[in-house]
Protein backbone atom coordinates (compact mmCIF):
# COMPACT_ATOMS: atom_id res chain seq x y z
CA UNK A 1 0.00 0.00 0.00
CA UNK A 2 1.13 3.45 -0.15
CA UNK A 3 0.11 6.73 1.18
CA UNK A 4 0.43 9.99 -0.99
CA UNK A 5 -0.95 13.40 0.10
CA UNK A 6 -0.98 16.73 -2.08
CA UNK A 7 -2.12 20.11 -0.12
CA UNK A 8 -2.98 23.11 -2.21
CA UNK A 9 -2.75 26.56 -0.54
CA UNK A 10 -2.56 30.39 -2.09
CA UNK A 11 0.89 30.29 -0.22
CA UNK A 12 2.40 27.29 -2.01
CA UNK A 13 2.04 23.31 -1.87
CA UNK A 14 2.63 20.10 0.69
CA UNK A 15 3.68 17.48 -1.08
CA UNK A 16 4.66 14.14 1.18
CA UNK A 17 4.62 10.42 0.22
CA UNK A 18 5.47 6.97 2.41
CA UNK A 19 8.34 4.96 0.99
CA UNK A 20 6.85 1.19 1.58
CA UNK A 21 6.28 -1.46 -1.49
CA UNK A 22 5.21 -4.69 -0.83
CA UNK A 23 4.04 -7.56 -2.78
CA UNK A 24 2.90 -9.56 0.05
CA UNK A 25 4.00 -8.66 4.14
CA UNK A 26 7.31 -11.17 2.60
CA UNK A 27 8.43 -9.36 0.23
CA UNK A 28 9.38 -5.49 1.38
CA UNK A 29 11.40 -2.79 0.26
CA UNK A 30 11.66 1.31 0.39
CA UNK A 31 11.22 3.27 -2.74
CA UNK A 32 11.01 6.54 -4.13
CA UNK A 33 7.64 7.49 -4.72
CA UNK A 34 8.28 11.44 -4.93
CA UNK A 35 9.29 12.57 -8.59
CA UNK A 36 10.45 16.23 -8.78
CA UNK A 37 10.94 18.14 -12.09
CA UNK A 38 12.33 21.59 -12.31
CA UNK A 39 13.30 24.17 -14.24
CA UNK A 40 15.18 26.65 -12.47
CA UNK A 41 13.15 30.02 -12.32
CA UNK A 42 10.47 28.75 -14.95
CA UNK A 43 8.69 25.49 -13.42
CA UNK A 44 8.23 22.70 -10.59
CA UNK A 45 6.46 19.61 -11.21
CA UNK A 46 5.58 16.77 -7.76
CA UNK A 47 4.60 13.31 -9.19
CA UNK A 48 3.36 11.55 -6.67
CA UNK A 49 2.69 7.96 -7.05
CA UNK A 50 0.25 4.76 -5.94
CA UNK A 51 -0.26 1.35 -7.45
CA UNK A 52 1.62 -1.09 -9.52
CA UNK A 53 5.34 -0.02 -8.83
CA UNK A 54 6.89 -1.14 -12.36
CA UNK A 55 3.52 1.24 -14.07
CA UNK A 56 4.69 3.89 -11.69
CA UNK A 57 8.41 3.49 -12.44
CA UNK A 58 7.73 3.32 -16.11
CA UNK A 59 5.56 6.13 -16.39
CA UNK A 60 7.91 8.47 -14.21
CA UNK A 61 11.28 7.53 -15.75
CA UNK A 62 9.85 7.39 -19.40
CA UNK A 63 8.08 11.29 -18.90
CA UNK A 64 11.98 12.33 -17.40
CA UNK A 65 13.75 10.69 -19.97
CA UNK A 66 11.29 12.73 -22.36
CA UNK A 67 12.51 15.83 -20.87
CA UNK A 68 13.82 18.61 -23.40
CA UNK A 69 13.51 16.38 -26.12
CA UNK A 70 11.09 18.94 -27.51
CA UNK A 71 8.14 16.09 -28.18
CA UNK A 72 5.28 18.65 -27.65
CA UNK A 73 3.35 15.30 -26.55
CA UNK A 74 5.95 13.55 -23.21
CA UNK A 75 7.79 16.24 -22.71
CA UNK A 76 7.46 18.22 -19.48
CA UNK A 77 9.57 21.23 -20.52
CA UNK A 78 6.84 22.07 -23.33
CA UNK A 79 3.77 21.82 -20.91
CA UNK A 80 2.53 25.54 -21.10
CA UNK A 81 -0.08 24.69 -18.08
CA UNK A 82 0.43 22.05 -14.87
CA UNK A 83 -3.22 21.06 -16.86
CA UNK A 84 -0.92 20.29 -19.65
CA UNK A 85 1.41 18.39 -17.55
CA UNK A 86 -1.49 16.38 -16.01
CA UNK A 87 -2.59 15.32 -19.25
CA UNK A 88 0.90 14.02 -20.16
CA UNK A 89 1.15 11.64 -17.41
CA UNK A 90 -2.56 10.39 -17.77
CA UNK A 91 -1.58 9.70 -21.39
CA UNK A 92 2.06 8.08 -20.60
CA UNK A 93 0.27 6.01 -18.19
CA UNK A 94 -2.51 5.13 -20.62
CA UNK A 95 0.85 4.20 -23.11
CA UNK A 96 2.18 2.03 -20.18
CA UNK A 97 -1.13 0.30 -19.69
CA UNK A 98 -1.82 -0.55 -22.85
CA UNK A 99 1.97 -1.86 -23.68
CA UNK A 100 2.27 -3.82 -20.55
CA UNK A 101 -1.43 -4.08 -18.78
CA UNK A 102 -2.39 -7.66 -20.78
CA UNK A 103 1.28 -9.53 -19.90
CA UNK A 104 1.15 -8.22 -16.18
CA UNK A 105 -2.76 -8.79 -15.31
CA UNK A 106 -2.62 -12.46 -14.75
CA UNK A 107 0.00 -11.84 -11.81
CA UNK A 108 -1.64 -8.64 -10.52
CA UNK A 109 -3.40 -5.10 -10.80
CA UNK A 110 -1.27 -3.36 -13.17
CA UNK A 111 -2.92 -0.16 -12.68
CA UNK A 112 -1.24 3.35 -10.90
CA UNK A 113 -2.73 6.55 -9.73
CA UNK A 114 -1.00 9.77 -9.10
CA UNK A 115 -0.94 13.29 -7.82
CA UNK A 116 0.67 15.94 -10.03
CA UNK A 117 1.40 19.00 -8.12
CA UNK A 118 4.00 22.46 -9.12
CA UNK A 119 3.78 25.62 -11.16
CA UNK A 120 4.44 26.95 -14.13
CA UNK A 121 5.89 30.45 -14.72
CA UNK A 122 2.92 32.26 -15.64
CA UNK A 123 0.06 30.59 -13.49
CA UNK A 124 -0.41 29.80 -9.85
CA UNK A 125 0.71 26.77 -7.97
CA UNK A 126 -2.06 23.52 -9.01
CA UNK A 127 -2.62 20.18 -8.04
CA UNK A 128 -3.84 17.14 -9.54
CA UNK A 129 -5.44 13.57 -8.97
CA UNK A 130 -4.69 11.25 -12.11
CA UNK A 131 -7.19 8.15 -12.00
CA UNK A 132 -6.20 4.64 -13.33
CA UNK A 133 -8.21 5.50 -16.04
CA UNK A 134 -5.81 8.77 -17.02
CA UNK A 135 -8.01 10.72 -16.76
CA UNK A 136 -8.16 13.28 -13.55
CA UNK A 137 -9.43 16.18 -11.30
CA UNK A 138 -7.92 19.26 -10.41
CA UNK A 139 -7.97 20.74 -6.49
CA UNK A 140 -8.86 24.16 -5.78
CA UNK A 141 -9.84 26.22 -2.29
CA UNK A 142 -12.79 24.41 -1.69
CA UNK A 143 -11.53 20.86 -2.23
CA UNK A 144 -7.47 21.86 -1.23
CA UNK A 145 -5.83 18.20 -0.66
CA UNK A 146 -5.83 15.03 -2.51
CA UNK A 147 -4.89 11.96 -1.66
CA UNK A 148 -4.52 8.44 -3.25
CA UNK A 149 -3.44 5.11 -1.59
CA UNK A 150 -4.62 4.66 2.06
CA UNK A 151 -6.23 8.03 2.28
CA UNK A 152 -8.76 7.42 5.18
CA UNK A 153 -7.21 6.82 8.22
CA UNK A 154 -5.33 10.26 7.26
CA UNK A 155 -8.24 11.96 5.78
CA UNK A 156 -10.01 13.13 9.75
CA UNK A 157 -7.16 15.34 10.79
CA UNK A 158 -7.49 17.07 7.24
CA UNK A 159 -11.15 17.32 6.89
CA UNK A 160 -11.35 19.30 10.83
CA UNK A 161 -7.85 21.60 10.98
CA UNK A 162 -6.97 22.45 7.67
CA UNK A 163 -8.35 25.31 5.76
CA UNK A 164 -7.33 27.84 2.57
CA UNK A 165 -5.66 30.54 5.37
CA UNK A 166 -3.41 27.37 7.15
CA UNK A 167 0.42 28.69 6.87
CA UNK A 168 2.43 26.72 4.70
CA UNK A 169 4.58 25.04 7.66
CA UNK A 170 1.33 24.23 9.36
CA UNK A 171 0.00 22.86 6.97
CA UNK A 172 3.68 20.64 6.12
CA UNK A 173 2.80 19.99 10.15
CA UNK A 174 -0.98 18.83 9.58
CA UNK A 175 0.63 16.82 6.62
CA UNK A 176 2.73 14.75 8.76
CA UNK A 177 -0.22 14.36 11.51
CA UNK A 178 -2.06 12.34 8.49
CA UNK A 179 0.75 10.29 7.93
CA UNK A 180 0.89 9.70 11.46
CA UNK A 181 -2.39 8.33 11.36
CA UNK A 182 -2.05 6.26 8.86
CA UNK A 183 1.38 5.12 9.55
CA UNK A 184 -0.54 4.07 13.11
CA UNK A 185 -3.05 2.04 11.80
CA UNK A 186 -2.15 0.05 8.25
CA UNK A 187 1.28 -1.56 8.54
CA UNK A 188 1.64 -1.57 4.60
CA UNK A 189 2.33 2.68 5.14
CA UNK A 190 6.02 3.13 5.90
CA UNK A 191 8.83 5.55 6.72
CA UNK A 192 10.84 7.42 5.88
CA UNK A 193 8.44 10.31 4.66
CA UNK A 194 9.04 12.38 1.45
CA UNK A 195 7.75 15.79 2.13
CA UNK A 196 8.33 18.36 -0.28
CA UNK A 197 6.79 21.88 1.03
CA UNK A 198 6.94 24.26 -2.61
CA UNK A 199 6.82 28.19 -1.95
CA UNK A 200 4.58 29.97 -4.65
CA UNK A 201 6.83 31.91 -6.84
CA UNK A 202 9.62 30.46 -5.84
CA UNK A 203 10.43 27.64 -8.37
CA UNK A 204 12.71 25.77 -6.23
CA UNK A 205 12.47 22.51 -4.72
CA UNK A 206 15.18 23.34 -1.86
CA UNK A 207 12.79 22.36 0.72
CA UNK A 208 12.36 19.08 -0.38
CA UNK A 209 13.40 16.60 2.87
CA UNK A 210 13.11 12.49 3.67
CA UNK A 211 12.39 12.22 7.64
CA UNK A 212 13.30 9.07 9.15
CA UNK A 213 12.07 7.22 12.38
CA UNK A 214 14.91 9.29 14.32
CA UNK A 215 14.22 12.71 12.71
CA UNK A 216 13.77 15.22 15.96
CA UNK A 217 10.83 17.09 14.79
CA UNK A 218 8.98 14.23 13.55
CA UNK A 219 9.50 12.09 16.62
CA UNK A 220 8.56 15.98 19.03
CA UNK A 221 5.32 15.94 16.58
CA UNK A 222 3.89 12.67 16.88
CA UNK A 223 4.57 12.11 20.81
CA UNK A 224 3.63 15.88 21.73
CA UNK A 225 0.31 14.84 19.62
CA UNK A 226 -0.03 11.41 20.93
CA UNK A 227 0.35 12.59 24.44
CA UNK A 228 -1.75 15.26 24.18
CA UNK A 229 -4.46 13.20 22.56
CA UNK A 230 -4.71 10.86 25.96
CA UNK A 231 -5.03 13.81 27.64
CA UNK A 232 -7.92 15.20 25.88
CA UNK A 233 -9.63 12.50 25.58
CA UNK A 234 -9.10 11.70 29.29
CA UNK A 235 -10.24 15.03 30.24
CA UNK A 236 -13.80 14.28 28.35
CA UNK A 237 -16.50 13.36 30.43
CA UNK A 238 -17.19 9.80 30.36
CA UNK A 239 -20.69 8.51 28.86
CA UNK A 240 -23.58 9.19 31.70
CA UNK A 241 -24.68 6.10 33.58
CA UNK A 242 -28.31 7.76 32.55
CA UNK A 243 -28.77 8.61 29.12
CA UNK A 244 -30.87 12.05 29.02
CA UNK A 245 -34.61 11.29 28.19
CA UNK A 246 -35.73 11.47 24.17
CA UNK A 247 -37.63 15.51 24.40
CA UNK A 248 -36.31 16.06 27.80
CA UNK B 1 -23.16 2.62 3.99
CA UNK B 2 -22.94 1.62 7.88
CA UNK B 3 -20.83 1.82 10.51
CA UNK B 4 -21.20 -0.90 13.75
CA UNK B 5 -18.68 -1.26 16.56
CA UNK B 6 -17.99 -3.37 19.16
CA UNK B 7 -16.00 -3.43 22.29
CA UNK B 8 -14.96 -6.48 24.49
CA UNK B 9 -13.99 -5.60 28.16
CA UNK B 10 -13.58 -7.85 31.35
CA UNK B 11 -16.52 -5.30 32.63
CA UNK B 12 -18.49 -5.98 29.46
CA UNK B 13 -19.56 -4.66 26.20
CA UNK B 14 -20.51 -1.45 24.35
CA UNK B 15 -22.14 -2.27 21.40
CA UNK B 16 -22.43 0.92 18.52
CA UNK B 17 -24.53 1.43 15.40
CA UNK B 18 -25.61 3.99 13.25
CA UNK B 19 -29.38 4.50 11.15
CA UNK B 20 -28.27 5.54 7.51
CA UNK B 21 -29.44 3.14 5.25
CA UNK B 22 -28.75 4.30 1.36
CA UNK B 23 -29.39 2.79 -2.03
CA UNK B 24 -27.85 5.95 -3.81
CA UNK B 25 -27.41 9.36 -2.03
CA UNK B 26 -31.52 10.03 -3.41
CA UNK B 27 -32.72 7.21 -1.21
CA UNK B 28 -32.05 7.36 2.33
CA UNK B 29 -33.84 6.04 5.19
CA UNK B 30 -33.57 5.22 8.79
CA UNK B 31 -33.06 2.62 10.01
CA UNK B 32 -32.63 -0.31 13.00
CA UNK B 33 -29.35 -2.12 12.71
CA UNK B 34 -29.17 -3.31 16.35
CA UNK B 35 -31.14 -5.88 17.63
CA UNK B 36 -31.28 -6.99 21.62
CA UNK B 37 -32.55 -10.45 21.99
CA UNK B 38 -32.82 -11.51 26.18
CA UNK B 39 -33.83 -14.02 28.75
CA UNK B 40 -33.82 -11.91 31.99
CA UNK B 41 -31.19 -13.31 33.98
CA UNK B 42 -29.46 -16.00 31.41
CA UNK B 43 -28.65 -14.41 28.55
CA UNK B 44 -28.63 -10.58 26.67
CA UNK B 45 -27.19 -11.07 23.00
CA UNK B 46 -26.91 -8.03 20.58
CA UNK B 47 -26.91 -8.19 17.16
CA UNK B 48 -25.56 -5.51 14.63
CA UNK B 49 -26.04 -5.36 10.91
CA UNK B 50 -24.22 -4.10 8.16
CA UNK B 51 -24.90 -4.50 4.25
CA UNK B 52 -27.64 -5.57 2.21
CA UNK B 53 -30.63 -4.13 4.11
CA UNK B 54 -33.41 -7.24 3.08
CA UNK B 55 -30.42 -9.77 3.87
CA UNK B 56 -29.97 -8.26 7.14
CA UNK B 57 -33.51 -8.40 8.22
CA UNK B 58 -34.65 -11.13 6.72
CA UNK B 59 -31.07 -13.21 8.94
CA UNK B 60 -32.55 -10.95 12.50
CA UNK B 61 -36.46 -11.73 11.92
CA UNK B 62 -36.16 -14.96 11.20
CA UNK B 63 -33.89 -15.81 13.99
CA UNK B 64 -36.46 -13.66 16.55
CA UNK B 65 -39.09 -15.53 15.43
CA UNK B 66 -37.53 -19.11 15.91
CA UNK B 67 -36.42 -17.83 19.96
CA UNK B 68 -38.59 -20.52 21.74
CA UNK B 69 -39.15 -22.82 19.32
CA UNK B 70 -37.21 -25.25 20.85
CA UNK B 71 -34.97 -25.66 17.50
CA UNK B 72 -31.74 -26.73 18.16
CA UNK B 73 -30.51 -25.30 14.97
CA UNK B 74 -31.98 -21.75 15.09
CA UNK B 75 -33.46 -21.02 18.56
CA UNK B 76 -31.24 -18.48 20.22
CA UNK B 77 -32.39 -19.48 23.16
CA UNK B 78 -31.49 -23.30 23.53
CA UNK B 79 -27.21 -21.82 22.61
CA UNK B 80 -25.44 -22.61 25.09
CA UNK B 81 -22.76 -20.28 24.42
CA UNK B 82 -22.00 -16.97 22.36
CA UNK B 83 -19.93 -18.82 19.82
CA UNK B 84 -23.10 -21.39 19.34
CA UNK B 85 -25.26 -17.90 18.91
CA UNK B 86 -22.35 -16.85 16.39
CA UNK B 87 -22.79 -20.10 14.59
CA UNK B 88 -26.16 -19.66 14.36
CA UNK B 89 -26.43 -16.37 12.85
CA UNK B 90 -23.95 -17.30 10.31
CA UNK B 91 -25.53 -20.57 9.22
CA UNK B 92 -29.51 -17.98 9.11
CA UNK B 93 -27.24 -15.58 6.70
CA UNK B 94 -25.96 -18.64 4.38
CA UNK B 95 -29.65 -19.81 4.62
CA UNK B 96 -30.46 -16.27 3.33
CA UNK B 97 -28.08 -15.95 0.61
CA UNK B 98 -28.73 -19.33 -0.71
CA UNK B 99 -32.31 -18.59 -0.72
CA UNK B 100 -31.72 -14.95 -1.95
CA UNK B 101 -28.83 -14.29 -3.61
CA UNK B 102 -29.32 -15.33 -7.29
CA UNK B 103 -32.41 -12.76 -7.58
CA UNK B 104 -31.08 -10.02 -6.00
CA UNK B 105 -27.13 -10.46 -7.61
CA UNK B 106 -28.59 -8.63 -10.98
CA UNK B 107 -29.57 -5.33 -9.06
CA UNK B 108 -27.19 -5.33 -6.08
CA UNK B 109 -24.84 -6.78 -3.48
CA UNK B 110 -27.10 -9.43 -1.83
CA UNK B 111 -24.45 -9.70 1.23
CA UNK B 112 -23.91 -8.81 4.50
CA UNK B 113 -22.09 -9.37 7.77
CA UNK B 114 -22.97 -9.00 11.76
CA UNK B 115 -21.10 -8.02 14.73
CA UNK B 116 -22.79 -10.40 17.91
CA UNK B 117 -21.81 -9.78 21.07
CA UNK B 118 -23.74 -10.92 24.57
CA UNK B 119 -23.50 -13.09 27.65
CA UNK B 120 -24.79 -16.42 28.57
CA UNK B 121 -25.00 -17.61 32.03
CA UNK B 122 -22.16 -19.53 32.57
CA UNK B 123 -19.63 -18.10 30.82
CA UNK B 124 -18.03 -14.30 30.26
CA UNK B 125 -19.64 -12.00 27.69
CA UNK B 126 -17.99 -12.65 24.24
CA UNK B 127 -18.00 -10.66 20.93
CA UNK B 128 -17.89 -12.17 17.00
CA UNK B 129 -17.74 -10.50 13.58
CA UNK B 130 -19.29 -12.35 10.99
CA UNK B 131 -18.40 -12.31 7.69
CA UNK B 132 -20.27 -12.50 4.23
CA UNK B 133 -19.35 -15.92 3.89
CA UNK B 134 -20.71 -17.00 7.19
CA UNK B 135 -17.38 -17.70 8.99
CA UNK B 136 -16.46 -15.95 12.05
CA UNK B 137 -13.90 -14.42 14.52
CA UNK B 138 -13.78 -13.66 18.23
CA UNK B 139 -12.47 -10.63 19.45
CA UNK B 140 -10.08 -11.20 22.67
CA UNK B 141 -8.21 -9.07 25.40
CA UNK B 142 -5.40 -8.33 22.28
CA UNK B 143 -7.85 -7.69 19.89
CA UNK B 144 -10.81 -6.31 22.03
CA UNK B 145 -12.87 -4.04 19.10
CA UNK B 146 -14.12 -5.25 16.07
CA UNK B 147 -15.82 -2.93 13.25
CA UNK B 148 -18.03 -3.37 10.67
CA UNK B 149 -19.13 -1.38 7.33
CA UNK B 150 -17.31 2.29 7.22
CA UNK B 151 -14.57 0.98 9.51
CA UNK B 152 -11.21 3.59 9.12
CA UNK B 153 -12.43 6.85 9.76
CA UNK B 154 -13.28 5.64 13.24
CA UNK B 155 -10.39 3.18 14.15
CA UNK B 156 -7.05 5.60 14.79
CA UNK B 157 -8.69 6.80 18.31
CA UNK B 158 -9.18 3.49 19.33
CA UNK B 159 -6.10 2.13 18.15
CA UNK B 160 -5.02 5.24 20.31
CA UNK B 161 -6.64 5.43 23.58
CA UNK B 162 -8.71 2.11 23.88
CA UNK B 163 -7.40 -0.62 26.03
CA UNK B 164 -8.17 -3.63 28.24
CA UNK B 165 -8.37 -1.13 31.20
CA UNK B 166 -10.70 1.13 30.05
CA UNK B 167 -14.02 1.59 32.56
CA UNK B 168 -16.97 0.73 30.19
CA UNK B 169 -18.22 4.74 30.14
CA UNK B 170 -15.04 5.32 29.39
CA UNK B 171 -15.04 2.73 26.50
CA UNK B 172 -18.51 4.19 25.70
CA UNK B 173 -16.92 7.73 25.04
CA UNK B 174 -14.22 6.31 23.10
CA UNK B 175 -16.76 4.72 20.59
CA UNK B 176 -18.87 7.67 20.29
CA UNK B 177 -15.75 9.48 19.53
CA UNK B 178 -14.94 6.88 16.78
CA UNK B 179 -18.53 7.42 15.52
CA UNK B 180 -18.21 11.19 15.30
CA UNK B 181 -15.13 10.61 12.82
CA UNK B 182 -16.64 8.53 10.64
CA UNK B 183 -19.84 10.78 10.52
CA UNK B 184 -17.43 13.50 9.63
CA UNK B 185 -15.59 11.84 7.20
CA UNK B 186 -18.52 9.98 5.62
CA UNK B 187 -21.46 11.33 4.48
CA UNK B 188 -23.64 7.85 4.20
CA UNK B 189 -22.95 6.82 8.04
CA UNK B 190 -25.72 9.29 9.83
CA UNK B 191 -26.97 9.61 13.31
CA UNK B 192 -29.05 8.76 15.24
CA UNK B 193 -26.63 6.09 16.62
CA UNK B 194 -27.96 3.43 18.60
CA UNK B 195 -25.76 2.61 21.72
CA UNK B 196 -25.81 0.00 24.40
CA UNK B 197 -23.47 -0.65 27.23
CA UNK B 198 -23.92 -4.43 28.51
CA UNK B 199 -22.25 -4.48 32.24
CA UNK B 200 -20.87 -8.13 32.76
CA UNK B 201 -23.18 -10.48 34.70
CA UNK B 202 -25.75 -7.75 34.80
CA UNK B 203 -27.85 -9.65 32.34
CA UNK B 204 -29.90 -6.80 31.36
CA UNK B 205 -30.47 -4.06 28.16
CA UNK B 206 -31.32 -1.34 30.53
CA UNK B 207 -28.59 0.79 29.27
CA UNK B 208 -29.32 0.94 25.56
CA UNK B 209 -30.07 4.96 24.05
CA UNK B 210 -30.41 6.02 21.30
CA UNK B 211 -28.43 9.44 20.56
CA UNK B 212 -29.49 12.01 18.01
CA UNK B 213 -28.04 15.28 17.30
CA UNK B 214 -29.78 17.43 19.97
CA UNK B 215 -28.37 14.86 22.85
CA UNK B 216 -26.61 17.50 25.62
CA UNK B 217 -23.56 14.85 26.27
CA UNK B 218 -23.11 14.06 22.45
CA UNK B 219 -23.11 17.63 21.42
CA UNK B 220 -20.53 18.58 24.26
CA UNK B 221 -18.22 15.62 23.53
CA UNK B 222 -18.02 15.57 19.93
CA UNK B 223 -17.79 19.85 20.68
CA UNK B 224 -15.31 19.65 23.46
CA UNK B 225 -12.85 17.02 21.20
CA UNK B 226 -13.25 18.89 17.77
CA UNK B 227 -12.11 22.56 19.99
CA UNK B 228 -9.10 20.52 22.40
CA UNK B 229 -8.25 18.60 18.85
CA UNK B 230 -7.96 22.20 17.17
CA UNK B 231 -5.80 23.91 19.80
CA UNK B 232 -3.53 20.85 20.62
CA UNK B 233 -3.02 21.09 16.74
CA UNK B 234 -2.37 24.75 17.24
CA UNK B 235 -0.29 24.66 20.14
CA UNK B 236 1.90 22.02 18.17
CA UNK B 237 5.24 23.44 16.38
CA UNK B 238 4.70 23.98 13.01
CA UNK B 239 7.09 22.19 10.80
CA UNK B 240 10.74 23.63 10.47
CA UNK B 241 12.07 25.97 7.57
CA UNK B 242 15.11 23.96 7.84
CA UNK B 243 14.84 20.45 8.47
CA UNK B 244 17.76 18.61 10.49
CA UNK B 245 20.10 17.31 8.13
CA UNK B 246 20.00 12.99 7.85
CA UNK B 247 22.88 12.00 10.48
CA UNK B 248 22.96 15.20 12.25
Amino acid sequence: MTYCLGILLPSGLVMASDSRSNAGVDQIARVHKMALIEQPGSRVIAILSAGNLATTQSVVTRLKEATGSGDLTHDLYTARSMFEVADMVGNKLREVIAHDGGFVQPYGDPSASFLVGGQIFGEAPRLFEIYSAGNFVEASERSNFLQIGETKYGKPILDRALTAQTPLDDAAKLALLSFDATIRSNLSVGLPIDIFRYETNSFSTANFATLEDHNAYWRNLRQGYSEGLSALVAQLPAAPQVWEQPGA
